[in-house]
């Protein structure tokens, strides 16, 4: 008999509502995803949005209709308990934060969980490629671009991109570790001159924390799990969940075994 | 009964005498490679070089001591006339450029083929990365660099690069692309900011022919089967022969078979 793994600890950790935090660090060989929970009715335009948008929408898992459980991510997952932290949208304005969504859970809803980065960092830092937000402790920063999604439905919206400074040498490495990892965003989508994709000031990210770019690096760019997030802004769906900023499902797979290669 | 392949055609044209120019474009799925010939007192120290510097200097096939064939890479082939020109040098001075080596050829020479970008050229135009040189029908453009190789017995120098220049979509599927053709340079050492390894202006090649390196473009860098040349320069052998500039040895085995993916 062997006991919990990382991930099953963490998740208990989180249902019994001693973990309302970030997920960053926690159960680090698990993979983590970003959840988006949305009606029936909005469930197919959505999953038809990310299915045109792979790079930052790489669907992980799809819950049936109405089923809170998860099974290919875990058999033990309930959506309604095991985030740490939810946000709760209507119209697309923000209305809540809770750390439980048990009490509103309806039976058409229908549970996305997308792949993040936190799954390719580990394997960068494995392999040796420093990443300064990491160091310092920062959220990654992040920026709406010029690059449009591809429409499906009401959903729609601009490529969100997370930048991460390194020098040539890494930046090469990183787009043959980030390949290997098609689930959790893949390759960088740029790299150099941020203009080209429509960003003009680097210390001024829309999302997360600046890090500053060494005269010796490169800003490299990956789609970022945040690109739903504003789409569903711009959709406004009557209800939709979300996770928290940085506070992701844990989930079973390990990173290791998502690679594909 | 199959005919000759491309491979073979080719170098019976050259040992003709028929083709004696550049092999860019001739029977292009197939490896070509450059070539270095040394006395035996010189190769170990020279295998040892390339060793030691796998990416500028890969290695396809070394010869017996004093064995003009190179079964490895054609049974057929015949280092004394395969190559369509030499260059024959005499304590580091260029003295002669012919077509045939037959004439020369010692009883302890050894021949060195190494691999040449020429076959990751081929994958990245198969795969959609346009090269600026290729449809300018230039020389790629190649510069010595203040990267130091690692030294054996009298072989040193500096790391020769060429340089294509790409937008950075490009650049991304180029390092996927040569990361999987190892044997001849693999994924890119460098790019962005010449200067980060002493290249002071792109408009003034050490080797090749300038290329333009457009507002939305970066320039990326790969190690150069001229490197090698550069540390022949500098250890000044008392004979040496190489292949004159593009014009290769054409070997049997296809560029699609050496890929490591």
């Amino acid at each position: 008999m062997s006991g919990p793994t990382p991930a099953q600890r963490a998740r208990a950790s989180i249902r019994s509502g001693a973990h309302t935090g970030h997920t960053s660090g926690l159960a680090d060989e698990h993979v983590q995803g970003n959840v988006v929970i949305l009606p029936a009715s909005w469930a197919n335009d959505f999953l038809r949005f990310c299915q045109r948008n792979p790079k930052p929408c790489p669907v992980l898992a799809v819950s049936e209709p109405g089923d809170p459980m998860l099974p290919a991510l875990g058999h033990d997952i309930d959506i309604r308990t095991d985030v740490p932290r939810y946000r709760v949208w209507q119209h697309g304005e923000l209305v809540d934060e809770p750390t439980d969504i048990g009490a509103l859970w309806q039976a058409d809803w229908v549970t996305f969980v997308l792949g993040c980065s936190f799954s390719f960092e580990q394997a960068l830092l494995q392999a040796g490629v420093p990443l300064r937000h990491v160091a310092q402790q920062r959220n990654v920063a992040m920026y709406r671009t010029s690059v449009p999604t591809n429409a499906a439905g009401p959903f729609a919206g601009p490529l969100v991109v997370s930048m991460r400074p390194m020098r040539a040498e890494h930046a090469i490495r990183a787009v043959q570790i980030t390949s290997r990892f098609p689930q959790v965003h893949g390759a960088p989508v740029h790299l150099g001159n941020p203009s080209l994709i429509g960003i003009g000031d680097l210390q001024q990210p829309d999302y997360g924390d600046p890090v500053d770019v060494l005269d010796d690096e490169l800003p490299v760019f990956w789609a970022c799990g945040v690109t739903p997030q504003a789409a569903l802004a711009q959709a406004k769906p009557p209800i939709c969940i979300t996770h928290a900023p940085g506070a992701m499902l844990i989930a079973d797979p390990l990173n290791s075994h998502i690679a594909a290669l």
